[in-house]
């Protein structure tokens, strides 16, 4: 199968599908439990989080060392690899979820309130 | 703007360019630092944790109730808000990052390992 | 019972036996897992932790703020309440833990290395 | 100096300056904002999660193997470390701390709600 290389030609679907295939051959699926996923979750958040640890690394750094890059974008893909394993298992439309929150979050965090100096609440 | 509707139909580049936008409108960027955006991950994760503590809520539950799985999906969303906030704050690539990943973990993980009756590792 | 109020005062075991009679108290024992205590501390970590998010918060703020103060010392006992529960669980005895533990940290992180201008590793 | 064996005999005030000692020996308190502290002890939480994902460990497994005793006292000592670190960096009275948050989780979880048959709510 040929891999898609950009974000603007690869829908949710093709990492839902390569996901479930990954898991389902190495019969995953009996570990993965809402639960165990988000402790997984949180596991792999924490190794991205380790990178950066009592150090001060801006953007400008990490674009400027390619190991750097790789170290963060692996530990992202984990986190994304988990979060669609999670929501196959939880039949999850994850389009839809998202349309849904934004449309919360715009109620929530209404433009104007961000833009007349005042502080930032969230 | 019209919205997708199905993962299927949904690339990455539309999440993308919605998070970016609501960011920006929102004068957030000099908030969202790759530290502060983990710190984030973090919390929203831990929302979505607390709706399993201490509770035994399986699939079967989840999709029986439209409330659960209301609050289970926000939270996703949350979570991959954040993620794909991160992702635009660092110019990572997701369907790269997700392609080069998978090959290591399939590596790291072979099939046969997991299909002659040993204990899984990982 | 006559609560103690310094640390100074304050062995280990007085507040292992508060705890454990609160949740004796509570049948709280069967929820008790490790598994669950591990995720209930997480929860506990990110309601501390959100008290900081996007916020520069120092320590000078804190101790002239009453209010944040006692927010942050509440989040800060719910942590410690559950990590003494854990080790309750456990029957581990933290004194002996904290010295072995102190006694490997000494070893991987020499005085010398961060007392001659050295980056701080950890 | 000797060491206290029992959690009978140590006191907290005896943690507090092992850890400010450590940490003031290697000029750390740099370091050591509370964001900084907090993150870390996301981290020590999430390598004592590890040892637990995908697994059904119980208590008694636990406790006959020293391996795994040990593992798990030494990942729950790097926590309370950092909590010490934390408290110390902040003033914060840990028993003062505890006596309050205790008095508000009796009022917030009576004893009779948990004895009469009902559901656990936490």
């Amino acid at each position: 199968m040929k891999s898609p290389k950009a974000d603007s030609d690869t829908n949710l679907l093709y990492f839902r599908k390569e996901v479930e295939k990954f898991v389902n051959e190495r019969n995953w699926t009996k570990y993965h439990t809402p639960k165990n996923l988000i402790q997984a979750l949180g596991i792999e958040l924490s190794e991205l989080s380790e990178i950066f640890l009592f150090k001060d690394i801006d953007i400008q750094m990490i674009n400027q060392s390619p190991e750097l890059f790789e170290n963060i974008s692996d530990e992202v893909a984990d986190i994304f690899i988990y979060l669609i394993s999670l929501i196959n298992r939880l039949n999850i439309n994850l389009t839809d979820a998202f349309t849904r929150k934004m449309i919360k979050n715009r109620l929530k965090y209404p433009i104007e309130e961000f833009n007349s100096g005042n502080y930032h609440k969230k």
